[in-house]
């Protein structure tokens, strides 16, 4: 938001120092942190119950961002890892103070990845650090081949795309070159993964992404 | 944002004041305003597209906010229409200050409905007025049906509904009657309206609600 520039630098500075401290207590545990952003509906909590049951509920702690409701978290819980909620009530986005919040309450003893679901927004969590290690961004095809060139700020700040719902292709108009080239210009170093939740499709390559990041 | 309560009440005041200045303009050239929110994706650009085909281009004119590219301009300014685009940055929501930006720059004159297609953004635009008589929502098919319940302040802002690409149905995983139990929950005056851009179901009634708007 423009109108508030004044003040957003301290908030912004004091944020990042919450996140820095968020990301050395991950570390002091022997966790990585993936901080996972997209639209409402890109499929970011089943992505995460699929990633949990995969890679194994004891491995795994998850914090859920929403505005209102549980049902991420239920959805998340009845996979097996310990969840927290955290609900934003009217913010758009995380926040790390909240993130350090959801972590005290977490049981991280013997995990290895934490995943944090932020509010299904596309344009405010970019500009908020959390503690994350990298950033996964999913955009679902139903979506448009538009969206990387006008939300670019969220494409810039991920380590990893996943391009969910592939199943769809057949039946709708998504022009993945477009979309390619549009990543191609803002952002040449996040490998982009397709994914289906439903057939299972691209799931093993995101996985080996997850187990393959390194606190440093 | 709650970190920034102190300011938002007098920047929503001043934002408020402005939005009843746009809304007198209108209404003295004899139009009304309609705010197009939903999620990025839902098809917003497309709706408005076909809508100002079918109404009629010297009836319309629109105004389009996106964080940065003309490219929902452009396709809405070979529909016929006067467009004039605002580029937010990382701005997250139209505000009645671009609202009244972008008004001084449209020939109004003789023209019925202005279209307001805002920011992408399921949370913060429901929370800024900016000169409109109603607001439309929209929220497409694939974007799942716990999309109201997450997000019901938007849900709240809403005169209308529209359930955008139903052609998907059939392949979809998509509960209908839970989507309509949730928003009566949250909204019970806005009519729910099933469309879709493709096939044109659902258009005509549309139409005929847009039609139906007095300034009063």
């Amino acid at each position: 938001m423009p109108n508030v520039t004044v003040i957003a630098k301290p908030l912004l500075q004091k944020n990042d120092q919450i996140a820095a401290a968020n990301r050395r207590l991950l570390e002091s545990k022997g966790l990585v942190g993936i901080n996972v952003m997209s639209a409402p509906g890109s499929g970011k909590t089943t992505l995460l119950q699929k990633t949990v049951e995969l890679l194994g509920p004891s491995r795994c702690a998850v914090l859920v961002g929403d505005l209102q409701t549980t049902r991420d978290a239920d959805r998340l819980a009845a996979a097996g890892a310990p969840v927290v909620q955290i609900n934003t009530g009217r913010g758009c986005h995380l926040t790390a103070a909240e993130v350090a919040d959801g972590l005290a309450a977490l049981d991280l003893a013997g995990r290895s990845f934490l995943f944090i679901e932020n509010v299904g927004n596309m344009v405010c969590p970019a500009g908020f650090a959390l503690g994350e290690h990298k950033n996964a961004v999913l955009m679902s095809l139903p979506e448009g081949d538009d969206k990387v060139a006008k939300y670019p700020t969220l494409f810039q700040a991920a380590d990893v795309v996943l391009l969910s719902k592939i199943d769809l292709a057949e039946v709708m108009d998504f022009d993945e070159q477009r979309m390619r080239d549009d990543l191609a210009q803002v952002n040449s170093r996040a490998p982009l993964l397709r994914i289906s939740t439903r057939s299972g499709a691209g799931l093993q390559a995101w996985l080996d992404w997850v187990q393959a990041i390194r606190p440093a």
